[in-house]
């Protein structure tokens, strides 16, 4: 059993932490994105890792939780503890520095607190690219990110979060610091423990500085917005486009109609240029080595996709500005989401080839129970759909409470049965603890809470997200 | 304590598994490569899953030891027990089937003991490429590759053999059979036991298939050795390849001259196409897309390098004959090495910007022990060298016998206070433990040997490999 964090207890800290460690929580720290969780705690901002260490020593002793807190972005509520005994919310915000940047390595160094943009800027800054991208970038913290192993838009050409670290520097559960902040490319030295704390959530240690991989910046890169004839023509047209170009496709991203109409009905901006709006469109992106027009190569894969009746019309983008205008109508569509307001959302993969039959089944499956609007878009090359259920339109999401849990059991049992995931890049958390009980398989399980136990046997890091405490 | 295999224990499994099962160990269960260990036991050869969970669950119930064997050609004894209680060699051998190609979805399903040129050949028939590539992938099975996380040739651009596995199948110690071969390129749902898996060298579960990435050929290849002036030339060299194709740079190998004078003396074919003979060379091989000529973007970096004084001779091969003569040089050098003799090998690896003066640094430190010859060559793109230390011309290593502990300790000295790794591809098996002890960051073993007692409490699984028993 764990013991509540207290001021008293904080007291006890306050000879071996500087005056800035000892903070009040505010509405950052106990509030998530999406309002259904609200957090507690004493909170504590250490500025360095020989403070985390100091911090861990002593919950450690006290048997206190210890909820890390990056950027605050995540999805899932594993930055927030709702119930149970009042936990230290350990903020690693302070802990920003972007340590070391090795231009000639492709490596940088950050620490835990680093806001992914300031990681991008850094790596631009060394004329390098750090690829990890998605819509909360300006306030997502390395930290956070690789403990939930962050996916995003270039995923597909570059890896999730995971593939972007050579080596990290964690804080135990005892208070200890494993320094493993390698920049190396192969280190082939015992077991990857760099891995097992990557995805982790903050309930096996704390990520206190990461040695990131930066990548070349393509010579030229270009982008276009396709209308499908379906998404079994999507995947046809990634075939296509990777027959061509390899691995350089850098992103490819479906979306349906019902994201480009919802942002008109939100009072957004972005606007898809295409006239009829298609059902089905793709958004890919190029990154192409010296001596390749994208433009050309977009056109070739167009021309080659409407011959094969993939595609019937499209747009590419002449430059930068029109670029960004279509990556605007993808970047904008989770704003629309939230203002629309969801049944409920979720973020499934499934083995690729079964990612038509999974849309064309889930569709009257859920219709079955009212007329609700699916808006399915996301990363198709990775597999990863967002597919969020609405209201139709002037109804409001409050009037479908009732449906709420089959709609998610439904979409969640059909990911299931094609073999997908519950939780293709947002994590478990503390939202997804008992999906993950139904549909993880039970020997992962089992080695799941050995582990805990053998790393964390008190219990407390991060307690209830991940594993049920 | 563990209990010794013995006949009659076989006997009591004799009406669970089939007599296919049972077979004699061979010569090749016993011997490794380098002839340093001679391995003990008696052989059982599953022939499915379901029969490796009945001899683990029989070796848990037992306390037994069990040492799984795959192609056997591992570099650092993890497939052999020499001494201690003598354990069941578990061969993999029959478990070798391609279990399913998924094209549309650059997936494979392949059994552990699938043989690596099987799985390329697999890959090739679906007209992708299975990217690992190494000297011994005629013999070396998938479930050794990915249980040491085996490198290579092609790991700058496709990653080591971690990068190439969507997800496992894995017998656990205790016998249970943990279904984790998903087809996902995106899955955070709990802890990433693939990735603890991959690289514990059997010490933690047995891998009895996986799940395997394939990637997209590329359009067009071209292979060009180029003299460089110095290992520092050959890092700008690869940055500027990497300027202009990005990371279609698939291979990069770094030789000095003392490997082709290798290649002549030990009476082998292969030569460079270089007079004079350069002190140092690498070996460049691009992977473009369609529109790109690999042969002209080779002219162009070279003559890019010649202005810059990087390079001065080289040739771009013009044909996939010459291609495949200048790839034999490097890859007949392992070879050449082997007849010469050694008096210690290594598999280093140090960041990338420290490389140039690790060299510097090594030779002379190694020449004040007496006229020992370097053979320095490797994979320099992923900072790791196989840096091997050879007697002079005409002597014998068996003369050089009581230096060999202190060469190993200066190179391993020297890499890893270059913030380096004594063991970038081959693995810690049983011949690097102490290495691991003396170099492991202490933190890092303490979770190692928790995260060991929790997985496998009776310590059957490879026991003695990675840590000490």
């Amino acid at each position: 059993m764990l013991n509540p964090a207290t001021p008293e207890f904080l007291d006890t800290l306050r000879d071996k932490l500087p005056e800035a460690a000892f903070r009040m929580a505010g509405p950052e720290h106990l509030e998530e994105p999406r309002g259904r969780y609200r957090g507690q705690g004493l909170l504590l901002a250490p500025g360095s890792t020989q403070e985390v260490a100091t911090i861990l020593k002593a919950c450690h002793a006290a048997r206190i939780g210890v909820v890390p807190h990056g950027g605050g972005t995540g999805l899932v509520g594993g930055q927030v503890m709702q119930g149970g005994v009042a936990p230290v919310i350990l903020s690693l915000a302070r802990m920003n520095a972007i340590r070391e940047v090795y231009p000639s390595e492709n490596v940088m160094v950050a620490e835990a607190g680093a806001i992914l943009a300031d990681v991008q800027q850094a790596a631009r800054g060394a004329g390098r690219m750090f690829p990890l991208s998605l819509a909360s970038e300006g306030s997502a913290r390395i930290g956070g990110l690789l403990s939930t192993n962050a996916g995003g838009l270039n995923v597909l050409r570059y890896g999730n979060a995971r593939a972007q670290c050579l080596g990290l520097e964690v804080v135990t559960a005892q208070g200890e610091v494993w320094h493993g902040l390698t920049r190396l490319y192969k280190d082939n030295t015992g077991y990857d423990l760099r891995d097992l704390m990557i995805g982790a959530e903050g309930t096996l240690g704390i990520i206190t500085a990461a040695a990131l991989r930066m990548a070349p910046v393509p010579a030229a890169s270009g982008t276009a917005l396709l209308q499908v004839a379906s998404p079994r023509a999507a995947l046809d047209l990634l075939a296509l486009a990777r027959d061509r170009v390899g691995d350089n496709v850098t992103a490819f991203e479906l979306m349906h109609r019902q994201g480009p109409e919802f942002l008109i009905e939100a009072g957004l901006e972005a606007r898809v240029p295409l006239d009829p709006l298609p059902e089905w469109m793709v958004l890919v992106e190029l990154g192409l080595p010296e001596g390749l027009a994208p433009e050309e190569s977009l056109a070739a894969i167009f021309e080659a996709a409407v011959e094969r009746g993939i595609s019937e019309d499209g747009v590419i983008a002449s430059s930068q500005a029109q670029a960004e205008a279509l990556w605007a109508v993808r970047e904008t569509i989770p704003e629309a989401n939230r203002r629309i307001g969801s049944i409920s959302s979720h973020d499934i993969s499934v083995p690729l080839s079964a990612l038509p039959d999974f849309i064309a089944q889930g569709g009257p499956m859920l219709r079955a129970l009212g007329d609700v609007r699916i808006n399915c878009f996301g990363h198709l090359g990775d597999g990863n759909l967002h597919y969020n259920v609405f209201p139709p339109k002037g109804r409001d999401r409050g009037e479908y409470e009732d449906i709420r849990p089959r709609v998610k059991e439904i979409v969640h049992d059909l990911a299931h049965a094609f073999g997908g995931s519950v939780s293709a890049e947002h994590g478990i958390g503390r939202l997804k603890v008992g999906e993950l009980e139904r549909y993880g398989d039970p020997v992962k399980l089992a080695m799941m809470r050995a582990i805990k136990a053998a790393l964390d046997p008190s219990g407390i890091l991060n307690p209830g997200a991940v594993l049920r405490g």
